[in-house]
This record gives structure tokens, C-alpha cells and sequence, in this order.
């Protein structure tokens, strides 16, 4: 099954300030969602594909900014479906010769180019041995996607920036749209899903969602413009728990790519088992909260950072913390499920804008290629 | 099940130089393996158990330096014996009251302590749901061993050093065997292990190369003396490749635990997919080299990341690649499926080396406990 994205005009425009493209497609995230929501029947389809075989687990195989949407869909499936889920190591089957994977688990590959060898060849080896394999990617008529027995396409348009962004979050959402599809489907057959925490029409409100964070580049800007911690840091930490985790290792990955500051990103708990002894005023901490409730286990994390000299940004619906350094309120009200597809926005703008205020170009960053192939 | 470590002495005596506590557990690890190497008829009785049920999937949950054993295991048990494994986001159950695991997967958590409350939860539920559980702690009386079906003890006596170095080699050598105990199992039962990275020999010469490895310690220290680089970067970052991936993961955790200099770990692939852009003169690197053929997929890894001007340091068999600023020649000949059992000594005395310089006392990190309580 191979669906195609819609044809966009090319750009081919002059450019006018470093980032430009970035900011472009960042700003063409809502648009991205409306999109992949129109599709729903291509998603239906390949999830009755998927539930009709009844995998008893799923492994993810993806690298870079694919591999947080993978978290969020590892997430997503456990929660959502009660379905184990396991992140890939490609290396096993490129460097070792392992091929796990068999029938009763599917194996999807997730990749905005869809051209890196190491997928495509974790996803040939897991087909020929009769495992369910699905590729999420941008380009539907890509290596990966022709590996793979079924195609969700992402409907991205075409991606100019490096550091990608709306690939990033139409993964996000073709995730959230697949795993609700086979909810749907499981209640349909006399199921239950194994908790709700988001609904069908949730998933509507999100590219409205979408364009109310695209309000927050503002006070982004200022915030990074204000804060000297941010670009006089010798490192950035950007730490979360649960659904947040992806959009820690998204902002982490983001700045590193656009910024060259090296930037580190743990779940609160994993912080805690170590890293958080190197925490010191000359790291600035990033800290996404999930909730506004006081019971939030984020909230106490975010006091002990900011105990440790640490100067903290926070972001997330509600009041600031006591002695964060600055605090970007969060202008939507997804569930804590969802909010990950648009919550990024928030660190995205921040890489870009950061990278603007140390006068690099987010658009170029240097050594690297749009595709990354890797064995 | 449940088997009891052998109770080792006390230590009271006092306090020598920073970091005598870690030096000393260090230097236990031979003997550590050589004991575990005595306990084969636990680890059988326990690979008999998991044979009996035959999991088609294996789920993994820890944190910290045991998620680091957590992924050398996921690579034997897919490598070795082509099932496929996936680590376990405990917020998955602790923070949305999932319980994605039944029968027919082995959920297996790995704790120095045994204490962590979001591992015993998660083990918890899973049990309750009927999957096969296992605890390999080095706590037998620990909450995660008496709540797993089965334990596997790791026999690594009193851990006092903060930073794991003992109890962390102690989980390799535990996996290792007990995925040996599954192949032999399986071969009896007329089946075939998947690939033969290790053969049960080779296990019995993990003391002796553990033992060769504890002389790369004055090397390390010459090095850590000699080069700047490692002391007066603003980072660190480890790379490697496959197995060897867990142990540049371990060594960016002592690193930030014992010298509070923030380390980053990316298998070499992912380095390439963006953080790549952000090595300079200021980030040293630590390379961990698998092979001395110059097709190792990490030479290539290597010379790139010279030409970037990242000062680099390198870990491995062979000669040294062009332009490393340091080479510490790896002196064992284990197969590479078993090396991370015992190259991870050289980092642990590169964390152990460097802190010394930098005036801290590794066996006392600020801000951290010895048990680390995480929800």
C-alpha cells in the first residue's frame, strides 16, 4: 500500500534572514496536521491492516529526530492500546546479522527521507521472516516505504531545513492518528482500549493548537534574548517525564544541530539516577511540565534544579515555579496525551532563535546533510 | 526463587585518597565474575524456568548505569537468540497506570538496589498480568527480587562507591551467562541459537581479561595527566558502536557523576544524524573501537570526527587511527559480544583518573545518594 503526498510548490525564494526555512515550516505545522487529518481514511486502512493480523508487540526502528517520535508512539501504544513496545538498535541486524522479528510482531520504520540503509535493512530482514512491517515516512516512494508491506505517508511537504521540525510533528501526529484508528478498531470488535487518554476529538483540536504555540515564538525570542544563561551556557539540559520525554530529546537534539551547544536530555527519574550531580550555574535547564497541578511530579524536580544553581527555563501550562529564571505558558489545553505534537514548537523556535542570537544560520548547520545514511 | 549472595567483610577503614572506595570496587570485578562463574547452577535454573515458557519477547526495565546493561542484553538476547527485546519507559505504568505485558514476554528489570519503587511497580503489575518476571539484583531481600518470579542475585558483595562500577560489570556478566544457559537450552531442545557471537569458553575468560584490563589504569591516568583537553573541555562525548554502545552510555554517566562534566553518548550512527554539527575543538571525544580492521564501521567514525577538531581519545584493539591525541591499546582478546563486560574498566578509571585531577572525590558526588527513589 503506498499512498502519495500531496504535491507543494517549491520554494525558491531568495533568503532573506538565517533560519528562514526553518521558521517556514515551522509555521506550517497546523497546516501539516489539517492535512494528515483529511487522510484519516489512509490511516484507517492501514489500521485495519494491523488489526486484522493482531500483533502481540511492536518495535520501532528510527534514528535522529524519528527516533523521539518512536518514544511518543512507544508511549502511545503501551497506554493507549496496552500493546509492548520496543525502540530498535538497526546495529543488531546491520552489524550482527540478528533479525529478531517474526510474525505476531510489527515492525514499523519510521523516517522522514525513508532512505537510511540501516532501516530499510531491519525492515527487509524482519518482512522476509513474516513480521507485519509499516513504514511512516515523507517520501512515499522511498526505499523504506517500498520495503515495507504497508506506507502511512506523513504529507510533510517537501522539508528544505536540515533540522527537520514539521516531519518531526507529522510523525507525532500520524502516530496519535494511527493508535486511535486502532482503538477505534479494538471497540469496534468488542474491546476496550486499556485507558483513554485522549479521544477522537481531541485529535481535532490540534491544529488549532498548533497555530495558538506559534504565538509563543514571541516571547521565546525574548526570553532567549534576555536570558544570558541561554547562550553563555557551556551546555543545556532539557529534562521531562512520560509523554514530554520525546520534546526534552527533540529540544536537546534541535539545539545541538542549530546551536552547536552540546545538550543533554533525561526523563526527570533518569536525571535523578546520576547526571544530576553535574547540574551548576554554568547549565542552563530546560524543563517542559506537563500539568499545572501542584502534584505534578515535575514540579518537584524543577525546585531541586533550581536548588542546584542551575539557571531554569520552564515551560507548561499554569504559574512559574519559585526561582525559575523564565517561564513560557503553554497556550493550549490538549490532553497531556497530545500535547507533545504541538508542545515542541515551543523548543523549536527556541533552537532557532538561539541560533540567531549566536549569528549561525539553522538552516546550514555545518556538517551536515539533509539524509544521513548510516550502516 | 530466591539465591543469596555470599556475604563479603565490611570495609572500615579510613578514607586514603578521593576515590579509594571506587578504585577498590574496581578492582573487585575479576573476582566478581569469577564468583558468578561459580553459580552457573543458579543462572541454569533459572534459564530453565524462562525455557519452560518460552517468551516470544522480552521487556527490560531499569534506570541508570543497569539501563546500560539493560541494552548490552537487549543486543545478546536479539544477536544470540533472535528475540526481540525492548527497554521499558516505567512511566509507562507509574505515571499512566499502564500494564501493556501478559503472557508470552519475560519482563525483567535490572537494579543494583532492588529498591527503585517505578521498577517494582511496573514488575508488579506485569506479574499480575501473567507475564514471566525476573529480578537480577545484587539485593536478594530487595522489593524488586522478592516481587520478580525468578532472581538471578549478582553476587557482587557491598557496593559503597556512589558511583556503580562493580554491580554495573556484574549485570553484563549476568546477562551473558544467562543468555549462554537459553542457547544451551535451546540447542539441547534441538534447536539452533540465532548467531554465535560467544561460545560458553569464551565466558571463562572474562576474569582473566578483566584481570589484564585492571593494568590499563596507569595508562589512563597518564593520559588524563597529559591531556588537556580532557580536564579543560566544557564536554565530553562517547561513541561507539553495537555492544560496545552501553558502555560509551556508562562512560558518559560517570563522567557527569564523578567530574560533573557534561558527557553526551551517542551510538556512532546517531552522532551522525545532527549532534554531529556541534563537535569543536572544545568537546573531547571518546572513541570506543570494536576492531582493529580498518573496515570497523568506527574508523570511518573516527577520522571524521578528527577532522572536526574535536580533541580525540580512543579505546580498542590495534594501532591508533591518524590524529587521535591518545590511544589506550585494549589488552584482552575477548570477542566482541563479550568485550563490554570489560573494556567498560577503562572508562570507569578514565571517570575514577579525572576526577582525582579535577580536585573531587569520586566516591562522595554532590547531590546524589546511593538509592535512588524515583516515581
Amino acid at each position: 500500500m503506498t499512498l502519495h503526498s500531496a504535491a507543494l510548490p517549491e520554494i525558491d525564494e531568495p533568503v532573506d534572514h538565517p533560519g528562514h526555512l526553518m521558521e517556514r515550516e515551522i509555521a506550517e505545522q497546523p497546516e501539516v496536521f489539517a492535512r494528515l487529518l483529511g487522510a484519516s481514511a489512509d490511516v484507517a486502512a492501514v489500521a485495519a491492516a494491523i488489526h486484522a493480523q493482531s500483533p502481540h508487540t511492536v518495535m520501532i526502528v528510527a534514528r535522529g529526530s524519528s527516533d523521539h517520535a518512536a518514544l511518543y508512539l512507544k508511549y502511545l501504544l503501551e497506554v493507549r492500546l496496552g500493546l509492548p513496545t520496543g525502540l530498535c538498535s538497526p546495529s543488531s541486524t546491520t552489524l550482527y546479522g540478528s533479525s529478531p522479528f517474526s510474525a505476531g510482531t510489527l515492525v514499523l520504520g519510521i523516517s522522514q527521507s525513508g532512505g537510511s540503509p540501516d532501516l530499510v535493512a531491519t525492515l527487509a530482514a524482519a518482512r522476509s521472516r513474516g513480521a507485519l512491517t509499516l513504514a511512516l515516512t515523507n517520501a512515499p516512494e522511498s526505499p523504506l516505504a517500498t520495503t515495507a508491506e504497508l506506507h502511512l505517508p506523513l504529507l510533510a511537504g517537501t522539508e528544505r531545513s536540515v533540522a527537520a521540525t514539521k516531519t518531526y510533528t507529522a510523525e507525532l501526529m500520524a502516530a496519535a492518528l494511527l493508535v486511535d484508528a486502532l482503538a477505534q478498531l479494538r471497540v469496534g470488535a468488542g474491546g476496550a482500549a486499556a485507558t483513554q487518554p485522549f479521544t477522537s476529538g481531541d485529535l481535532l483540536d490540534v491544529p488549532q493548537a498548533a497555530t495558538a504555540m506559534l504565538t509563543v515564538r514571541e516571547h521565546v525570542a525574548r526570553v532567549v534574548e534576555t536570558v544570558a544563561a541561554l547562550s553563555e551556557s557551556n551546555q543545556l539540559l532539557f529534562t521531562a517525564r512520560g509523554y514530554g520525554h520525546a520534546t526534552a530529546r527533540e529540544g536537546a537534539l534541535k539545539v545541538m544541530e542549530t546551536c552547536y551547544i552540546p545538550s543533554l536530555a533525561f526523563s526527570a527519574a533518569d536525571l535523578l539516577h546520576g547526571p544530576f550531580a553535574m547540574l551548576s550555574p554554568t547549565t542552563a535547564t530546560v524543563a517542559l511540565l506537563a500539568s499545572p497541578s501542584p502534584t505534578d511530579p515535575m514540579a518537584e524536580v524543577v525546585d531541586r534544579i533550581v536548588a542546584s544553581g542551575s539557571p531554569t527555563i520552564t515551560y507548561g501550562p499554569g504559574a512559574p515555579r519559585p526561582g525559575v529564571v523564565a517561564h513560557v505558558v503553554s497556550p493550549h489545553a490538549l490532553p497531556a496525551a497530545l500535547a507533545p505534537i504541538v508542545d515542541v514548537i515551543a523548543v523549536q523556535y527556541l533552537a532557532l532563535e538561539l541560533s540567531r542570537r549566536l549569528g549561525l544560520d539553522a538552516d546550514a548547520p555545518r556538517a551536515l546533510l539533509k539524509v544521513t545514511s548510516t550502516l
